[in-house]
């Protein structure tokens, strides 16, 4: 890996470099992701991305973004955005497609297309109160991808298994995390 | 239940009565999400969330959203928008808010302020290909809410524990779920 080869928009020889660094320094691969949310009205609320942490040093994307979310009229909110389950399909979508091209890149595979739709079946007799034996969250979340390029099916097919296996949000959802949550309540909280 | 009332902007006598309504046919709790995904170049791709299925009906929000997912520099991206797990971060997040305010009204509590922030760590060996044993996902999730309303902070504190017990994507993140990927791959695939 000598000179700067770009597939599908990946800076392979970057790809490689920052993969070489971090196997000879692995402290580089700690990264701590934030988001911070503020409630509006009823079920309006948005959260802002700006700063992480990774490769050993405090860190901020190129923006602060902003990301509206609410439950749509017949979930009685006011349809401001999408409701928070349905960024955790985009979430699982976006994630697959940013390894796919990574991983297609590092094999010298140019990828043309690569398209995804997301479902997720959710009975919201839970989150109602309605009943204790359906569970709050998705029974379960389907993908399915479209993708093409200069690969057979089959290695196509491979690449997006690779990518499934190396997938942070597919991680999470598949298998869940530790989550803690801790309140400051009451006035002046936390200030 | 005879007037309509709104804590928090939320409209109790809509909540109210869609629970009623669910009560009586509970297939109006069968809900389906959806989000769909272009690759665009590198790292980087868009989803759009428009429409879904509930109440027994096809429906679509008010708007097709899109929102753009990337790595930033330091992960060979262009940072043309959050990561894929940041978005994660806002779902668990919103999810909280917008849970909170709709059981504290269908309580009688006026909420002032709903804050929270959300921290993610992540350790990438698991994503780069450098360790087996390293996870793919975050290893941990901590959720820091602060809240304030007509309430003491220990009424507001069990109203928050309510919202985590039933909320979607926290029960997604916390306990999993099925995941299921499909491929279509080659020129003319899904077409």
């Amino acid at each position: 890996m000598t000179t700067t080869m770009s597939h599908n928009g990946v800076d392979i020889t970057a790809l490689f470099a920052t993969i070489d660094a971090v196997r000879d320094d692995p402290d580089l691969a700690k990264f701590q992701f934030r988001a911070t949310n503020q409630w509006l009205k009823g079920t309006h609320n948005q959260s802002t991305i700006h700063g992480f942490y990774g490769a050993k040093q405090e860190m901020t994307h190129q923006a602060a973004w902003t990301y509206d979310a609410d439950h749509p009229a017949v979930l009685v909110g006011q349809d401001n955005g999408p409701t928070p389950v349905e960024y955790v399909l985009h979430a699982l979508a976006a994630c697959l497609a940013s390894g796919l091209a990574n991983i297609a890149a590092a094999r010298d595979v140019n990828l043309t297309e690569v398209t995804a739709t997301v479902e997720g079946d959710i009975d919201l007799l839970g989150i109602l109160g309605l009943s204790d034996e359906v569970r709050n969250g998705y029974r379960q979340i389907r993908v399915r991808m479209q993708v093409d390029g200069d690969a057979s099916p089959e290695e196509l097919a491979a690449l997006v298994q690779r990518s499934r296996a190396r997938s942070a949000v597919y991680d999470v959802l598949a298998n869940g995390t530790d989550v803690q949550i801790e309140v400051a309540a009451g006035r002046g909280a936390g200030r």
